[in-house]
């Protein structure tokens, strides 16, 4: 590291470490050749001492949920468009575009990798999944309010997430037209 | 280790061995306060000395890929029941059963825990996808055979297999009554 580097380094605020640790997360999440993610590996991409990112985070789960829900609530796209399949349709397209670049896929790996692993935590993946939800309770409750009549969340969750979900996993890749109308039309007219 | 139990760990098979470590990885997935699956918990738990798992298996991945497509093998319901419908019911039926359990989500976790995590390795990705649709493909095929019509794969996937996925993930119950049939009528009548 030059004497530049290393100053620029220390003047980083807290804001800016936090956004360095996430970028080195899910560069590492895409990275080609990635093998292991684990913190120590994360932090050397930040350049970012470990222990801190220790003192911050705790765990690697947590790191990877704070990650998730920053780049979420930034990308969600919640635009009211006047009607409810209008907001699933745009919902469902962002969707769709994001999964189809490795940083998306990267990021639903890392939703399903954040999801505590032991079988007590159940309290704490329902909150994450609440948390994961959150945009879609936007879309239902802006229908509600329109006197629409959304869909229940768990329909919306078989329907029109899993699918995203699965393709994610198994890198198979969504048709390429139609297929963000197509989920939207299956769940509409179930 | 008394003198009698280190003479059984040296009189079992290969076979054995394999039965071992795969039990040990699911005891643990289901540990209540596991946090950290690595090989040498996994060794330690079946009474086998680290060294050869990693001999064996050489990876976490390549293990839990191999616990994973020896049980689904075991477990898939591939009976016959003279229809496509029933087919699918059958095997719906058995996955609802499956995700109430802990071992059920366990094993849908180590499924993707067991995908490389590297963005190059896709071949390798679509070949654990196509080992985890076997079952469903003798499904499809049965029903050609009979003359029925049965939907492409990729869409029993986002309607069928998906949402078991997704909920097993996020640790979200399916509904008491009839969730299987809802699933398969949903995907036929598509």
């Amino acid at each position: 590291m030059t004497q530049q580097q290393a100053s620029a380094r220390l003047r980083r605020s807290p804001e800016q470490v936090r956004a360095a640790v996430h970028q080195a997360a899910v560069e590492l999440l895409c990275d080609p050749d990635g093998e292991e993610l684990n913190i120590p590996a994360i932090a050397a991409r930040a350049g970012v001492n470990h222990t801190s990112v220790y003192r911050r985070w705790g765990t690697l789960d947590a790191l990877l949920a704070d990650m998730v829900t920053t780049r979420l609530e930034r990308d969600s796209p919640l635009k009211d468009t006047g009607s409810l399949r209008g907001d699933l349709l745009a919902w469902a397209e962002a969707s769709v575009a994001s999964i189809r670049t490795p940083e998306g896929r990267a990021l639903v790996r890392a939703v399903i990798l954040s999801m505590p692993n032991n079988t007590r935590a159940q309290a704490e993946r329902r909150q994450q999944f609440e948390r994961r939800m959150r945009s879609i309770e936007k879309i239902r409750e802006r229908a509600t309010a329109r006197g629409e009549d959304p869909p229940p969340l768990e329909q919306i969750l078989d329907q029109l997430i899993a699918p995203f979900y699965i393709r994610a996993v198994f890198g198979i890749d969504p048709p390429a037209d139609g297929y963000p109308e197509l989920l939207v039309d299956r769940l509409l007219h179930a």
